[in-house]
């Protein structure tokens, strides 16, 4: 499952890495040219179990901002997303797919309003600071885009609340599910969302000022000993039981938002303009081909899954799965990926093969799965 | 130096990865979402010598092509980049530092004019597929944009001809460098240059049809026998001695194509327009503030360079270094960094800080290394 990383500049470490080091990091991911640790010491099941009863710190400083300031910043952002931005207020967070003219994710970031004209997109794993610049520069819009020296921490688990207001105090409690305060740290004054990548609970601080994350880290620690806090990462049974989609597993160029199940951010009535808009007008008149299921299949043992996996009805292949592994709480392996229209009936006996050419029999499922 | 990479379908894996892992690959780093083999069982100055003296296969595939066709390809691409591009041939490759509005380095590609209006940029780690997107789109550019299927395989060192001719024939010997001409292979017609990140001479095909991988890494690898063929990949002795640059290591978006040597690829009297033309024409004017120079530093061990390391002259910063590593040809650390203006003399007496604190003395030196 984890072969060496070769390490390099390119390979950002972030205001957190020393921090996760000396708490025994052993694997990392990449995205957005950033390390994102991605396993500690104990096992994902052991982790997954800890991150439903207690409360983890999680380096997701991966997740960059795209700073998107100036006159026709409103304008910019909603051209980049199908979601009706017109009456988002500052101090939200809304999750915005990202589309392009044929309507294919670029990305799907979470948006914070920070001002009338001033926004944060919290970005997966593409260069949207690049599309944004290059939209912007083309149309002659008047903004300034940068990356900030902002890097998520993210404090997930059912024990979150109570943590972050033994530090911040009763205030905590009052920020709504993905809404922004801002709490003092140092002398300085930082962004905290209701927000992060579990179905756990839990927070994002959006800490700008790397120079700090070593302090953030060590305050966030020391206070959770109380609450029995271990060092985290997104855990895969979390996410995929919790139907958390992943842009580069489950969602690439080659899909859209309908299909994804996003339809719900997205506008197809014409009343706002974005890129993709008529693409995705029809798509949605003819509906889409595929659409995301959960697949609850046999275990044992569930690979890593680093090309799709083929999903059978009656050996016609009917769908792939993007994203694996075996849940300890259902005792079978859940899957996550695309079925084909004609399949879509929650129950659906389906086989599932391996890398290894093993087939395992299985049931399309809903997700989030129960 | 090499932490574990955790696996998902978002690191692609390449046409060449079932035969890459045969031979034993022991570490990747991940570059425009891709794997690229970054050790194999020989630590790198076994690897050094070797590419020095025989020939290897490189699996660099997440060099990218980022393909612009159509009737406004040439006006796109010059846009993109400092480089006057009016004398191109088809069947050239050039090397073109790409610029944004501050003549910040997005990138560094090669890139390869296919027809009159059909260029690849064959790149470095940032998408720049969305930054041509996004310029397309803003300006209403008549061109068509994608990331093929295209998948380069280099082989590289001072066999690499003799190699090649034993497959491909004579014809190889007259393919000049940074040129490149077609070879058939099981019935395709595929790409083939002079050209390859080292210093050791080589070529790159680029394969079109991910399918042929692993065939077309088996031709090479029999026919390679007779040449004490091995696989490898960049190596950073080589190409530090060499003054081969990276993106993401020497340069960034806060880098400009002048202070790190790329003046000879910059059109600055107004013959072409491009973006960023104001804000390096400034630069010019006044002079770079920074210059790229190598640094040879006292051995032994020289780690990772994972943050920059400060160059003092007489106790001042006068500079960093963004690579580094032993030299076993000369004995010492070679590291290649900018170097602040007031101190550009090759040889002047300089110390070098490590990440644990320990200095080393050292000299500044011509790149590439003699």
């Amino acid at each position: 499952m984890a072969d060496g990383l070769n390490m390099s500049r390119r390979i950002r470490r972030t205001p957190y890495t020393d921090r996760v080091e000396t708490a025994g990091v052993k694997g990392f991911s990449v995205v957005n040219h950033m390390l994102l640790p991605k396993a500690y010491s104990r096992s994902v099941e052991e982790d997954y179990w800890h991150l439903r009863e207690h409360v983890q710190v999680w380096d997701v400083s991966c997740q960059r901002q795209v700073q998107i300031q100036g006159e026709d910043a409103s304008e910019l952002v909603q051209l980049m997303t199908p979601r009706n931005l017109t009456d988002m207020s500052v101090g939200e967070c809304l999750y915005v797919p990202l589309t392009d003219v044929r309507a294919g994710l670029i990305n799907d970031p979470v948006l914070l309003k920070l001002s009338e004209d001033k926004y944060w997109l919290s970005i997966a794993d593409s260069d949207v600071l690049l599309w944004a610049e290059g939209l912007a520069l083309g149309k002659g819009l008047n903004v300034q885009l940068s990356e900030p020296d902002v890097s998520p921490l993210a404090i997930q688990g059912p024990k979150a609340d109570e943590l972050l207001v033994s530090i911040f105090g009763e205030s905590i409690y009052e920020i709504g599910f993905f809404k922004f305060a801002w709490v003092s740290f140092k002398g300085t004054r930082q962004l905290i969302a209701r927000s992060g990548y579990s179905r756990q609970g839990g927070f994002e601080i959006y800490l700008e000022g790397g120079h700090l994350g070593g302090d953030l880290w060590d305050m966030i620690w020391e206070a959770g000993q109380e609450y029995n806090i271990s060092p985290g990462c997104p855990n895969l049974i979390e996410r995929i039981e919790g139907g958390l989609l992943s842009y580069g597993n489950e969602m690439t160029r080659a899909n859209n938002p309908l299909e994804l199940g996003l339809g719900k951010y997205c506008s197809l009535d014409g009343t706002v303009e974005y890129i993709g808009r008529e693409a995705l007008e029809n798509i949605a008149k003819k509906g889409p081909d595929r659409k995301i299921y959960g697949v609850l299949f046999d275990a044992p043992s569930c690979p890593t899954c680093s090309k799709p996996w083929q999903v059978k009805n009656e050996g016609m292949v009917v769908g792939q799965i993007t994203s694996g592994i075996y849940s300890p709480r259902l005792k079978k392996n859940v899957g996550v990926g695309l079925i084909d229209k004609g399949y879509w009936t929650v129950g659906l006996e389906v086989s599932v093969t391996l890398p290894d050419g093993q087939i395992r029999g299985g049931q399309l499922s809903n997700l989030p799965f129960a």
